[in-house]
């Protein structure tokens, strides 16, 4: 068996390294949500972790891991979105400084998010090329260490202890869906759903509209992410180099869905779950209600990862 | 000491009667909500309740208590609102009929949850008089049971339950906060949680478009709900007979709320909690987060109902 970026030991550790500074979200059901999937449904309700995401778990399994000394330099990211929110929060509990780079377009509500939690943001250029550089040159500046969003092992294993939990409290699941972008999520959980029980079938879920892990599992080598065009906006980036072999060999299947399905699971969510789960995180219900999933056989009892709730309640989504 | 409509045993025997049937919903807390209160607030989720609502837990035990013969004749209500869904739900599980009066100009979508849960609809003139005999005509028809929406030893006992699972989490309250209506949920709370411990102190929360309880506590007599003027559609209604005594004598003060607290309470809890919470959900938060409770000495924790989550999700609500 080839090795990968992170092992069920290492999610087990990242889980004693979190207990107590994460929150071990609830696990909810739903008749509802039952009768459409056709089987039982299990939401772990990542909405509801520190932060608002499982962003929470690898930026503090990170930044836990860290040496004091190289702790006191801080951290560094590049990012807009739930990892940025994360890190910075992370950070802060441990008393160290994170340096954000945000691309000078970012929503002012994600700015003030970051910076609620302590974060120092440096705004750069719209392109992925700006924000490295002005990653790179804070680094070199700080001293600080980039702690990238999904492509890290400390990342990967934190993300798993999601579905550590799950597991742990609804032990006979016959398949368990969690979200894919750039595939921290999915390969942790992944890891740590098929290591406690190597039957247990993992699947991702991707918007149509940003599916280049559908394609690259199609096509049995890692593709780049295409120009995104998606509600979706936590799933755009394309698979790493550590979570990638992961997807490809353990990962069963990536189940894509359109922004229609992804609008209606949300809605269903928070008119009959009562929880406000963002686009992205409701990606992965949205698989399960498809043909596609509805139709496989031998998944009596499924697991979904809602990954996030972040959303701006300004806006009317239907 | 006087005797009330329910007592601690009988809200303990309602809590072994609904094992099973209703949820344990959770408790939670954020970090941003005790920042703002001043102090350790601990949410109980009733609007992650089955149905939407606390409401659901007095109807199973009303529901679960008739003998099978009365049973078997059904349930009968009037009301557009949780208690109808929750009563019509309570019955389908134990398969009887309920029947339910509703004013014929209530939302097309309340009546769809209504029979959405099974509940038979009669439709009626928008006034109390026509609602009640419409009910008095559906009892006599049927020979089923009038189960009211609050003022009932049953219901009292069963809301209480939500107090009795809060308290079992989180022993050591200074003080309970719960909406107040009709005052079901508030004096069966106050009954369980002073009859764990005498030195609980117990809250109303109530929207000042809507406070009659406020005026009869200062006035040391029920008064009569006004007409009322507030976004709290689930708090309309006056005090009952029977819930009026415990909110007089065991209830500590009314303390009442602005829309505008309420929606800014309700804002909260969706943005920093994650959870959809209706305007008289979150009437117990905006209470908490208000001045006159902000400036009570000697409260360090405090549990607060949140008592449903029934919305409108085409309406944006700020």
């Amino acid at each position: 068996m080839p090795t990968y970026a992170a092992d069920l030991e290492a999610v087990r550790a990242a889980a004693a390294r979190l207990a107590g500074a994460v929150r071990r979200t609830p696990v909810m059901t739903s008749r509802t949500v039952d009768e459409l999937a056709g089987r039982s449904v299990y939401l772990k309700c990542e909405n509801l972790q520190t932060t608002g995401s499982f962003k929470y778990r690898g930026a503090t399994n990170a930044v836990r891991k860290l040496d004091d000394a190289t702790a006191a330099r801080g951290v560094v990211t590049h990012s807009s979105g739930n990892h940025a929110q994360a890190l910075a929060l992370a950070a802060k509990v441990r008393r160290i400084p994170a340096y954000v780079v945000m691309p000078k377009n970012a929503p002012a509500v994600k700015r003030a998010a970051v910076e609620g939690y302590g974060g120092r943001v440096t705004l750069c250029e719209p392109t992925l090329e700006a924000r490295e550089t002005a990653a790179a040159e804070l680094v070199a500046r700080t001293g600080g260490v980039l702690i990238p969003p999904f492509d890290h092992p400390d990342i990967i294993a934190g993300q798993g202890t999601a579905a550590l939990e799950l597991l742990d409290e609804v032990p006979d699941l016959d398949a368990v869906v969690a979200p894919v972008g750039g595939g921290g999520l999915l390969s942790g959980c992944c890891i740590a759903a098929r290591g406690l029980n190597p039957a247990v079938r993992v699947f991702g879920a991707e918007p149509a509209g940003a599916d280049d892990a559908a394609r690259s599992k199609a096509a049995g080598e890692r593709l780049p992410a295409g120009p995104p065009d998606t509600i979706a906006d936590g799933l755009l980036t394309g698979l790493g180099e550590l979570t990638w072999p992961v997807v490809r060999d353990r990962v069963e299947r990536i189940v894509t869905v359109t922004d229609d399905q992804i609008r209606a699971a949300m809605r269903l969510v928070w008119e009959r779950v009562k929880l406000v789960v963002e686009p992205s995180g409701a990606v992965s219900l949205a698989a399960v209600l498809s043909d596609e999933f509805r139709s496989l056989a031998d998944i009596r009892t499924v697991g979904v990862v809602l990954s996030g709730g972040n959303v701006n309640l300004d806006k009317l989504y239907w």
